[in-house]
């Protein structure tokens, strides 16, 4: 069942510890067949040395197990929150990634002060909104997802150009529309925020930022149908030429 | 003589240059059996790399080496207060891992700011008192051993929810159920002390601090009879269906 | 066609990640042979995997692609303009290397602290003029060669014994004679950034950086007529013996 | 000619990559026969990748090279001056380690605050003096070897029980009773100064600091007669037992 997306959602499992994301087993990756509404999840707290890609769960977008002999990462309610209010996502992932951690325990925005950021990130990524006591008593991990799309939803941010968010006190998810690319967002939002911490410290916060046309820039240089970085569109070769 | 614990300290020493904790020799795990009123440490002063299960020091609980053709770790008189006094702990470690010591060369607690320390410590993990001057030099091992022990009693500290100390000016001691947990603590610690410590140059230290219900609900996650996070109880399965 | 500079561009390229200059594909080099006027350059967004020699593209200094299957580094125009305006150099070398960045993102120089510092940069790194918001729109990878040119001239800086810039908002370019020692450029960057940054943070701007003289005693070690480091000048093996 | 000392400074040289305290050429190690009145040192500017014990450099306490097909480092007449005026050591090496750069480059010193320090350091590494216009211009190198001298006796610390300094705006020397303990002390520097850095930061210089008797304590606890730490004496095994 789902072979080739439990493949892929393990693939992108492994790279979290290859692109030091993770410490021990502080991180899960999943990924959605948005056709069958099943989601593909690492399961709870197992060593990555020892996962395999059968040890995948799959998961309805409800929440029930599906599939699987292990019980699924203890955050697949956030996991299932995400999938059902963001259309648009195929992949998500956690980590306790040092430097997004510490945004978050500090609850500060990762603000968007260069072009790295800007090549991922249409602007600042937020920390969200902290949960309540009856939040966290009630259904914490599901009030995680729903405080994530609240927090989009009151500061006006596009999950589709904000890949990411700092849930409060607590570590970054981010998603894309493959597992695989979720991985890189989340790389990409621990790269910024330790870029930002050095600068927030040698500028201090209301002294920098980048200017909305060089978030433009860098932003639409890789994403949307102008895009011309790399290798896959048609305006790349063009580019090349001299204008 | 307690060959399987031999080799479960030996692996648990191990453990520490693979996980950043040591650099050279500074660092030392033990583990007890507590029907034989015995434990295990390591040599003093050798090498990780030549380092053998054979060379593990065997040790009563007044302090006097039972087994072994080498010395123990000079911190054995510390292991043997600790073990004497927290009736529950099953292994100790001791480092100079950089970012724990950091925070005990400043004299200041890793305090509780976000749910990666949650997890694993119910509470700030409290700097000891100093050791005064007769304590240094009448018995200074022992007496480090002492005034942890103090500390968590003038505190109200329960050493089994938070697992961890750093002695003043020194460095991290850290313990739990088994050796290998204790190296898992050992390393939490030194996560938390990092990321702590660009949390608190972010945001300032009167200002930051998870609330006692995030503390509660992270906590109790992965401790507990309540506990679902992992393979390995019974809440787990159930929790990740939909409540 | 330019073989061996195809395959001294390549080698170039994957020092980058050897030396943890880049993360992903973050990074580019490129070399010209000045006698043909045409410059070998790392295609856009291919990962430092699966690169080879024969994927470098050929550029002509109107910044046209002669020869290559792949689209070339999307900073493609920023190499030509400097080609075209710093006649010695031979390589280039563009990076997001994070303590660099961090010093573009806050707006502030690299200062000469050290003679780490001196011994590659005749003084300060700096950083460029920001682009304004017609010169992103236009032709943003033109204007950016052209708002380094002008940063150098502006401020009077010899390109050739200041052999890198930091972008504003963006990052590091180096260069130097051959591909090869522009990477090394590019690395002493990163690490003087890495010190710069702490000794900052420990003493203040205002209080600290290198003399003129020691700039000059540690420039002049390594470079020009009088240079004595290392195995290939005549006042080598005159300098290590007595006064 | 003095293969063993070749051979021994060649494994001393191979060890500052190993333990990160280089990048690129930029340290050297040497070790001094002291029947023989000769030393032998690392060549100038030789990859550590491609280095032999073949190609250390022998010179004699006067400065000159007496066998070596290579020019050996620029640095040696400051190990000159060192091993002329430092009766007791057997081992030199120059880093450019990066914590221990950052201090240098702020002229502060690596304060005492931990343990980890006064294990190895009994008392603060001094940076030295800075070197006048006229010490730089006329001979750099062995002004620096007297310039590291005069700070010593002027700030009246012993040599043997201080084995490191920071010369000013530069970068660490330190030394031992033979080159492999040279290095050794210079990690311990590099970590101490990674540590100190952190705890200013979260402390402030003034309010912090070891009282002398735990750095007597420390201290004398590795090293002199009283020593108890490893297995090579005989307080070691009496230190074990219970007192």
């Amino acid at each position: 069942m789902l072979e080739k997306l439990k493949q892929e959602v393990y693939e992108a499992n492994m790279k979290l510890p290859k692109l030091d994301l993770v410490t021990f087993t502080w991180g899960n990756v999943s990924g959605i067949d948005r056709e069958k509404g099943l989601f593909v999840i690492k399961p709870s707290g197992v060593d990555y040395d020892s996962l395999t890609p059968d040890d995948m769960v799959v998961v309805d977008l409800d929440g029930n197990v599906v599939e699987g002999r292990l019980n699924p990462s203890s955050d697949t309610p956030t996991h299932t929150v995400l999938y059902n209010q963001f259309p648009n996502i195929g992949g998500i992932v956690h980590t306790h990634s040092p430097w997004a951690v510490s945004f978050a325990s500090a609850g500060v925005d990762v603000p968007a002060l260069n072009t790295t950021h800007a090549d991922t990130f249409y602007g600042p990524v937020p920390v969200s909104d902290p949960l309540t006591k009856e939040e966290i008593e009630e259904a914490y991990e599901e009030n995680t997802g729903k405080v994530i799309v609240r927090t989009f939803q009151e500061r006006g941010i596009d999950e589709d150009a904000v890949p990411a968010v700092l849930v409060n006190q607590h570590g970054p998810f981010a998603w894309a529309a493959t597992p695989d690319k979720a991985v890189y967002n989340a790389k990409v939002l621990e790269v910024a925020a330790e870029m930002d911490y050095h600068a927030l410290q040698l500028a201090g916060h209301e002294q920098i930022g980048v200017p909305q046309y060089l978030l433009d820039k860098h932003y639409y240089r890789k994403h949307g149908k102008n895009a011309y970085y790399g290798q896959d569109n048609a305006k790349s070769q063009e580019h090349a030429k001299r204008k």
